[in-house]
């Protein structure tokens, strides 16, 4: 058993995504998430764009999230990104957003996918996608 | 001449609207315009909904803000908002935000827009939309 | 024990809560969640804004969200918002997110959430609140 | 008379960013504006977060922007930012967004902002700033 592939994004924070506490509003780090998986599919070789090109779509069904410290704006943040378990149709993200200067870690994070056709039925993974997103 | 339709739309800022100032960002108030805009196409018995689903777009072409006072966050603000000119492919909204409250005016803006088909092309707004655009 | 206060907030989506998939992002849910909150402070008769200006913030800690069935722009959604737990320093707020006219549910979720001081510190929520959260 | 210094910062669209219309949302080049001064003061030297903590903040008065051409998920845009006037209490900035790849010109545009004081009064830009805001 193989240690995972893991994709490491690193950002500033934007003002935009501060609120009136002055730290980064928890909502801001969905959307880091879903970055990180872009990030991981691109630097797998691919991109998640073209997936949707193929008429396929990775819906987000559930998705968990443990908030640990802020940030706030202009704070250089890294999200890990790696797969915990691939199926057939779908998959489960792990993320890990870290202070990219002190390597202190933020908030940690997990979501699971289903892979849809364009017609919206549950559909089975691509094999050329479910080969890159394994080891 | 008669005066425009004024549709007004009343809601309170959410806190993911808000920044590190402590106050509504500037960007919010795009998303309260386009909310006014929805709200106008209700008003006048339709929706935006429906245009797109007819195989319309409107896209938005040029838009001006002045930002006089800040909002926070569970203020009452109003968005009020009428057609300052409607043309066969194209045309202007105005908008005013106010403190519900206090009628004072915090922002003003103007949004152009010009009329899309589903492949993206120039079109003609659709006569039954122009009629209830107009007075 | 009794059935617990639950807080019903009405709203229309707007255009840009959706995303390139043509329904409500994934993240846009967890902004309705904290709007949820806001609206039932609000029920019970007083306002988060109130909690901050008494110096004390709700932080964050765990979110848990599951996604059923999707949205789309102009949907007329209703957040159902109740406490699960109140503890002195923390509490649990719950959420279903459904179609308002058609009553089915969309999105279930959960968020933990601590009482800090204005000096970042955990602190005891007021008693005055601890007993309007209360049933 | 020199041509102005232009930063130019490049990233990709992220998928919260578009919305139903397959595209980026025109409030999403707003923020992105926001990241263009950020990143300008950065490549001056210095940073905006350092700005307030002197205790002055940036207000944004006036927005004025054009949407020549739409972006989509994944595309990389290069913003350059520069400031076409400084005065003692106000100042201009400038943008062009574009494709990163093909150079071509997508959003055009102008934002006004003025000096505050931590109490929220009109200030002089402090001496240093205005020296590395200047050419």
């Amino acid at each position: 058993m193989s240690a995972p592939f893991v994709a490491e994004t690193t950002f500033r924070v934007r003002y935009a995504e501060t609120d009136a506490q002055g730290i980064v509003h928890h909502a801001s780090y969905v959307v880091y998430f879903e970055e990180g998986r872009s990030d991981y599919t691109r630097q797998r070789g691919s991109s998640y764009a073209d997936f949707e090109r193929e008429g396929f779509f990775l819906a987000v069904t559930e998705l968990q999230v443990r908030y640990a410290r802020a940030a706030r704006y202009d704070d250089r943040l890294t999200v890990r990104t790696w797969i915990r378990e691939i199926r057939s149709r779908s998959l489960t993200f792990q993320y890990a957003i870290l202070q990219a200067d002190s390597g202190e870690t933020l908030v940690t994070a997990t979501s699971h996918h289903i892979c849809l056709s364009r017609e919206g039925k549950v559909a089975r993974i691509p094999p050329r996608w479910l080969q890159w997103m394994e080891q």
